[in-house]
């Protein structure tokens, strides 16, 4: 496990009192890799108000433009979710999900998503993640605030480092390394457009075929190798698609 | 377990902000009596704006001059705690005391005390308590913000309430049944078809091509509507075949 691998990602931040917040809360679990992405409004003196002590957080911390220069060299990206969504998708609370995490950070990149303090992360962006993650709130009244989220989530990732070196490990001897996010997003791209010109996919009707087939790829992980022989079976099909379409001209 | 017997006491609070701040923690875990011992500063704007929709809670929270007042009728009480104290008490981290508590208040009236901002509980009112409780930090940065520290704590409750009905369910609420043994042999043998169709599988040097393929989506376990998609480009891709090899004879 290794903290340093794993960053908090928080998207289009309204208030600048909270990225202060989410600072604090992670120099005291002993987090260090703050990403910011396209924040309403920093750099912010409320922001280091809030800070207190964790200004060095603040001062690393990464503003970038998009949610893909965020992750792009990530290999376990985790969303943070409400329960309830059209398409479900693998679902974890946040104890579950540090596990996960601190097990994957040994040798990979791994990021966290935090969505606006209004209405979170979009559908479009939770369908990047390979895990969603839920933490158990009151029906009563399940809004969380963003730091405090963060703290939650912070807060199982320290007791993760803490209950020993976790190493029951799922898939530790892997034998190739798992896809980056980049890689997958490349993937994604070439699947669409070759479900297109096998015309399996109707771009004017995609219905959800997209995002099931996200899901199902999100959801195993792939390696590079198993990514690969994909992109090669997709490169293969086009190929048949072209010889088809001359002999119709 | 009941959350009802559990309350909140903050001795001594500085900022009315952090009042709220801890009401609206406590509404998200479902913790709803608080007592404020000889605030600074309160009621105030401050503190209802951070309620944001917890104002109920600070609506009923009671107000009293000393801590005797607030945990008089308490059976099982918790001090919030650093380490190192001169005299030492029974120490626990958040989790296991949250256990403790979850058992006493079935039948028991629980305290949990959160000290000042700046400098906590004191000795004398550390000795009043039954056990301490630590919350996990980073060595470098170990100072939580205080309604920080009252969210793990009512978090912790919280999931002690959840490990109740908790089975480690990833997919509990899957929209489709996971495919058939026999289905999914079926997608095997159709998708070894379409490679070899495709030219991209040669049967005569098959390499581990196709255990890569299985071990891939064996691990994903697929449901039966992502099985019918995949099927369905197979399907699709097959025909194109047909049609590139017609134009060859």
């Amino acid at each position: 496990m290794n903290l340093d691998n794993i960053r908090i990602v928080l998207v289009n931040t309204s208030h600048p009192g909270n990225i202060g917040g989410v600072a604090r809360a992670m120099k005291n679990m002993g987090l260090t890799r703050l990403y910011l992405v396209a924040p309403r409004d920093y750099p912010s003196e409320q922001a280091d108000g809030r800070a207190v002590s964790a200004t060095d957080i603040l001062a690393a911390a990464v503003v970038v433009p998009t949610l893909d220069a965020a992750i792009g060299d990530c290999q376990f990206v985790v969303g943070t979710s409400a329960r309830e969504r059209r398409i479900p998708w693998p679902l974890l609370d946040a104890r579950q999900c540090a596990e996960r995490m601190a097990r994957a950070s040994s040798r990979e990149q791994v990021a966290v998503l935090f969505g606006r303090e209004d209405r979170g992360l979009t559908n479009e962006e939770l369908q990047v993640c390979n895990l969603h993650l839920n933490i158990p709130t009151s029906q009563a009244y399940s809004s969380l605030n963003l730091a405090m989220a963060v703290q939650i989530v912070a807060y199982e990732l320290r007791m993760q480092l803490a209950s020993a070196a976790a190493s029951d490990v799922e898939c530790e001897n892997w034998d190739t390394p798992f896809a980056s996010r980049e890689n997958m997003e490349r993937f994604y791209t070439h699947l669409e457009e070759t479900l297109i010109d096998i015309e399996f996919l109707d771009p004017k009707v995609p219905r959800q075929l997209m995002s099931r087939l996200r899901r199902l790829y999100n959801r195993v992980r792939l390696d590079e190798m198993e990514l690969s022989i994909l992109r090669g079976i997709l490169t293969e099909t086009q190929k048949w698609v072209a010889r088809g379409r001359k002999q119709d001209s």
